[in-house]
Order: C-alpha cells, then structure tokens, then sequence
C-alpha cells in the first residue's frame, strides 16, 4: 500500500508593502527552498493586503483545497494594521483569546530589550499585549530575535503557522521552533533537483526532446531555461523529482538525463 | 459624482521553479510599481505551478473578485510546460485558434534569430507555432526581446494580460507595447508615496500614534517599519495615498505627517 504523501502547501505573504512593490518579498522564496528540501511540495503563494477580509479568505480557499501546511508571514506586530492572527481565528472559526505562554514570552522580551537600552519601558501596553492575544488553542513558537512570537495551530487535517513578516525573525522562529514539527510532518520524502546544459539555443526543439522524455521517465519534472540571451544562448534543464528513497530518487534523474543526452544532437 | 475608480488589479505568477524556491520571483515586485504608479491597485498576487486547472482556477478567481486588470507572467514558450494561454481560454470559454498576426510575428522573429546565427533554423516548427495559437479574439503584443509574443484579451470589465517569465521580455513588451492600454484604462489617477523617520524605537508605541492619525486623517495609510534591530533602532513611517488630484493627494500625505509629528514625543 502507497503512502499518502503529507505534503501539500501553500504560503500566504501579507502586506501592503509588497503589492505596492516597496519591499520585494523575499520570504516566499526562503520558505519555499526550504520547506521544498524537507519534501514539501509547495502548491501556491499569494501576496495579500493587510486586511482582516483578504487573509481569511486566502486562508480558507488554502483549506479547502486540502493543504497539509499553511504559512503565513506578516501580521503579527502590534500595530494596528497586523491582523493575520484575527484572520486565522475567523477562518478557522475559533475566538481569540491571551494565550499565557506567550504573554510570559512577550513580557520577558521586553525586560530584555529594556535592560538593552532598545526600550524605554517594559511596560506591557495594550499594543504589546496584543501579540500575545492567539486563536484558542494555538502555540506559541518563540521568537529569539523580535518581540512578536509566532504561533502554530492545528486545524483538522492542517498545521497551520504563522510568522513574523521580518526576514530575520521570520528564519529564526522557522529554524529554531517549526523544524521539528515539519520533518515529522513531511517524514522522509526526499527531494533532488539536477541540473544539466545542453549544446542546443532553440527552447523550441529542445522542447519536443523533453516532452518524449517526461512521458518514458515518468515522475521526474523536466523544465529548460536559457542561461541567456544572443549569439552564444545555451539551454539548461532542470530536473527535479521526489519520492521516499533518496537512491530510487536519484536514479530516477539520471535515468531523465540519460535519455535526454541519448536525443541531444551531436 | 465621484468616479469609480478603474484600479483593481491581480498578478498571477506561472512557474514551477518559483514554488520549489529555485527562482527568485521578481517580476511581480516590478510590476506592482510600475502598475502601482500608474494608478493601478493591486490587490492579490499569486503563484501556481505550471499547470492549466492550477493557472484556470486564479484566474477564475481574479475574474470573480471583479479585477479590471490581470496581468499573468510565465507560460507563454514553446514548451510543454507553457500552458497559460490554454488556461485563459478556459477560464474565459473562448476557443482557441492561431493569430494570424501573432503567426507573421513568430516567424519574423525566428528568421531575424538565423539572420543572427542564434537558431539553425528558420521553419516555424509546431512548438513555434504554439506561440501563435491564442485564445479567440485576443490581441498580440510584440516582444522586442524574445520570440513569445504577449497577449491581450477584453473579458467582459476585464482586461487580461499575458506576459512572458523572462524579466527582459516582459518588461519590455510591458513598457512599449501595453503602457497606453493602461495609462487610458488607470486614467490619471495618481499614487504617492512618502517616507518620515522617527524617533522612536517602539513599535507599539508608535503604533497607537499611527493609530489615532488613520482616523484623523483619512485615505492616507501608514505603514511603520524598523530600519534596523538593536541598539540605535529607529522607526521610520511609509505614508501612501492614491487620488485623482496630486496636490490634493500631496496634501493629505503632508497633513498626515504633521499630525504625526506633533504626537512624537520631543
């Protein structure tokens, strides 16, 4: 009997500041590279607004289309506009509430950042608090950068993770606090990615070539790509394909790039 | 009688090699500033894998949220993998069929590529022809770069837009060929962005001040952001507003700061 691979994803980016293009997101790609190394199979990111509407619904059509990993980033700070975790709590029809944990994990950052001279205060102000205020149920991952924690939360077949919008927060909390939980997620599947040149500058003719060879060697993704363009263009292929065995796996490739070579004109 | 402005705006991001996290995407960062200073909103941008129910189902959604404009990136080649214009036929319910235009273009460009020595041959070969085959009704937009040309398509309210996933091809077909379209259909609505920096290191301070100048001072949003972490932070402010009067927006922009200003503590 196969195993159902758990491995669906999708990654939910919010911010203004990106649709706007101010800031490039660079999030997405970091996630993407990473979670796709643990055997993920990430299926769609969107980029929305910083609005209560948006991200629950981006939330739900995740939901719905069965996704065993969702990843939110942006929207945990204690500005008025961060308001990822209110839209998890309405997708996923939960109340918010303080979640003590991260109360405690709040209050001690600030000690710190005070201690540090960052802040004036480690008073917990409304706004403060407000980082600490959780779907019910939801965990805590603590944040060993910023003040704002990122929480996980289970709903039904779903992990469900959010994490801070800022690059360096982001990849701590991801490292540090989600690792785990995501290798015995996704378990052992493994995930190669080859990639080779050709002598050929038409993507047009190299094209037939890989589309015979995605039919004879099935399960592995072939994709070309000029490394550039003019008088000198090569096409690369990049071959990607992932399975349980990491041997089985890579045989795979080298069977593509076998028959790939074999139809390559001399 | 207010205009209804002519804005929303949805990017759809074809490719595969985006969502493994081997490729950087930054094409929808380039044009959410460029459509965002034209006047254009946008709303959502999503990436999918490069096949046609994944591509079909965003753009069903993006028809279904009422955007006037849809710009698609990727999926445009010769390969087996391109299959964005399919996907626009689908989610329209248009057949279809080959573009003479589109077709003289194709083969214009692979006799120019001879001429240049980058291609062995000028035949428009099936997976050449592809290039030209275009959902019913749609319009080619030259490329001045490659051999893909872009597509425009009305749909109903909609304008859609399909461009190619190579930066340079589809910046170019962008600025020369789709720049009036787009100009006419975001009329002079105008964007402006500031920066303000402040003194403060706090973001939830900060954020009960940006708070209550959000209410006082509609249509502007504000957005703070740390320039660093540690010791010497500081937060500076992003002030946007959209109108169709610049001295009118450039206004209410200054306003917001000053009332920002005079809530900063000295």
């Amino acid at each position: 009997m196969e195993r159902k691979p758990v491995s669906r994803t999708e990654i939910i980016i919010v911010g203004r500041e990106i649709l706007t293009g101010r800031t490039l997101d660079t999030n997405s790609n970091w996630l993407a590279k990473r979670i796709t190394a643990l055997g993920g199979d990430i299926k769609r990111v969107t980029v929305v607004d910083d609005e209560i509407d948006s991200i629950c619904g981006e939330l739900r059509t995740a939901l719905g289309n069965n996704s065993h990993v969702i990843v939110t980033t942006g929207g945990l700070g204690p500005t008025f506009d961060d308001k990822t975790l209110e839209a998890v709590a309405m997708a996923t029809g939960l109340q918010m509430e303080l979640n003590a944990e991260a109360l405690d994990f709040v209050k001690g950052r600030y000690t710190f950042f005070k201690e540090q001279g960052f802040v004036d205060s480690d008073e917990v102000t409304p706004s403060r608090e407000k980082m600490a205020i959780f779907p019910k149920g939801a965990k805590m991952l603590p944040n060993p950068v910023g003040a704002a924690p990122g929480v996980k939360l289970r709903a039904g077949e779903t992990l469900i993770v959010s994490l801070p919008g800022i690059p360096k927060e982001m990849r701590a909390i991801f490292e540090e606090a989600l690792l785990k939980d995501l290798r015995d997620l996704f378990g052992k599947r493994f995930f190669l990615e080859r990639t080779m040149s050709t002598s050929l500058g038409d993507e047009s003719k190299l094209g037939e070539i890989l589309d015979k060879v995605m039919k004879e060697v099935p399960r592995v993704y072939l994709k070309s790509r000029p490394t550039h363009f003019g008088r000198d263009v090569r096409l690369e292929v990049t071959l990607t394909a992932t399975g349980d065995d990491a041997d089985e796996v890579e045989a795979r490739i080298q069977g593509a790039i076998s028959e790939i070579e074999r139809r390559l004109p001399r």
